[in-house]
């Protein structure tokens, strides 16, 4: 469920582009002193205020709509503007949050093939937390922006267990519907618990279930696991020494993507220094989806509710537009 | 190019419909015999000729509107009725190039992932003869069809080798432009002349290049191949003993389709007792895509036209669809 609070009514497209427009106005005022007839060159920033009260409360149907606008009527990229007239967390959020959804999973897949291994995460993120059509429209979108496929960068970018991981998730076009086949379910138990019991942690085998089975069978299957094993089949991954290959997380990812992000916010805020990269794509990614539930979960998990935990960690209009996504009305 | 011949001006698809369920008809005929009371019963079989004249004179678009028309008119879907008023080899032809493509691309793969490895070519052929797109609709039509998506059948059927080819390459979404990069192509040209003078054929980087470039990078890699080491890169995999494993043969299907089913068609004619499964899925599957390209192909390579060459192996009901489909009016 998402937390996003849209005002009812909604004011017209080309209001909330106007008031946008006039949020990015430089204007030179002319001051004279008291004292002397001399000038003063006053330049009046950006609105940061307006922007969060417009786009920091619009779904994004009606931000792709003011997106669209925006172009046809002053000739530019709202994007490009954003980027021009914000700086630092602040920016990124907004952009991020701008985009279309699709564009977006597009835009991070496209700098997590770029980055070190720790952003291999985001890859799997975005594999395994959007619904396969999802997925498809990101790759399309990979396409049209990049002209390569995500796969090809994914394959290029990674090696070894990533790379066995990584290409078939990124890849999969999974089914979609709630048929389970309880037999297989029952036979992928056996052989994920074999495997796991004989530290085969990367055998081909455990991917393939992880990659290509629909997550009501992936779901099934690790039901089934911990009615006969006995153990969550995360716990028994964990004991992997090398667990920084995802598995565990790809697991959590297809089947309690709640949890996930509640544990990337938690070490996120946790961190000394706070992580903003994470928070900020938490947040931006996952507010018009299930932002509610990872809220409630990360209360519960760490006895603090998320918005005081934002509110001690971050600032300024960083700390506003977070608060607004994560369903702050005031903000 | 496509070889069917379509005639101008096309019957009305009512006509169409109404033309084939004659052709089905099963009609009982009571004859007087001359010399006494007793009465004669008749069945009148299927008039193979008329649905040759129809079908094997329709294009995609209009068999998709003669089926739908057929199931609204009649309440039975053609196919069902084609397969039970047909048998054997011109069956099985009728019906594959009834199918709507994509639908026929998820049928025959599915069928492939229920039997031996042999089967295995006809997944790759899927995998790499189809554009990006076509190959995304045949995994769309496999999850409306049977509920599952096509890479977790293919990876459930295969193992080693095969495995590591063949998953990648039906899950690929590749990039559909003309765009390429000649320093990937250079650098990749060097990788796969390594990896294939150190004999690692399985190697990941040879199947990361197979099968997730686009094909116009695919194929300037392989044309620098050639370039910089002299050889065809067909030539040096085929010194791969075990080349069932379908790398050359993937080349091949993605950089020169046509010569791919020239060799099909060829080992299908050229075999003692002719290798009908083979010829029948060419001429279905490529008549209208690039069976002219083929049968040119063909006849150079085996001083024979093709036309000539399916009349001496082939005979009845099956030939005169075979014939209808690479061209003959007549036929």
């Amino acid at each position: 469920m998402s937390t996003l609070t849209v005002p009812q009514p909604v004011p017209p497209v080309a209001d909330d582009c106007e008031q946008l427009r006039k949020a990015f106005a430089v204007s030179l005022y002319l001051l004279h002193t008291a004292s002397s007839d001399s000038l003063i060159v006053c330049r009046w920033g950006t609105n940061e205020k307006l922007i969060i009260s417009i786009l920091g409360h619009r779904n994004a149907v009606q931000r792709k709509l003011i997106r669209q606008t925006y172009a046809e009527t002053y000739g530019e990229d709202l994007l490009k503007a954003l980027d021009r007239e914000l700086t630092n967390d602040f920016e990124r959020l907004v952009v991020l949050w701008s985009l279309d959804p699709a564009e977006r999973d597009a835009y991070l897949a496209n700098e997590a093939t770029k980055r070190w291994t720790s952003s291999n995460q985001v890859l799997m993120e975005i594999a395994c937390t959007r619904s396969p059509q999802q997925l498809l429209m990101a790759r399309q979108a990979y396409h049209a922006r990049y002209k390569k496929s995500l796969e090809e960068d994914v394959a290029h970018h990674t090696a070894g267990d990533f790379h066995k991981l990584l290409v078939p998730l990124v890849s999969s076009y999974r089914y979609d519907g709630d048929e389970v086949n309880m037999n297989v379910a029952k036979a992928e138990a056996k052989i994920l618990h074999e495997k796991i019991s004989e530290k085969a942690y990367g055998h081909e085998d455990i991917i393939r279930i992880l990659a290509t089975r629909s997550k009501a069978q992936v779901n099934a299957t690790l039901n089934h696991y911990k009615n006969e094993f006995g153990n969550d089949i995360n716990k028994d991954l964990k004991t992997d020494p090398k667990d920084e290959f995802l598995r565990a997380p790809t697991v959590k990812c297809l089947t309690r993507p709640e949890r996930y992000f509640e544990k990337v916010l938690r070490l996120a805020i946790n961190k000394r220094g706070t992580d903003e990269g994470a928070l900020t794509r938490v947040v931006a990614l996952r507010a018009e989806v299930d932002m509610k539930f990872i809220s409630e979960e990360y209360q519960r998990r760490n006895s603090i509710p998320l918005d005081r935990a934002i509110v001690k960690d971050t600032t300024g209009d960083y700390e506003k537009m977070l608060l607004a996504l994560i369903g702050h009305i005031e903000a």
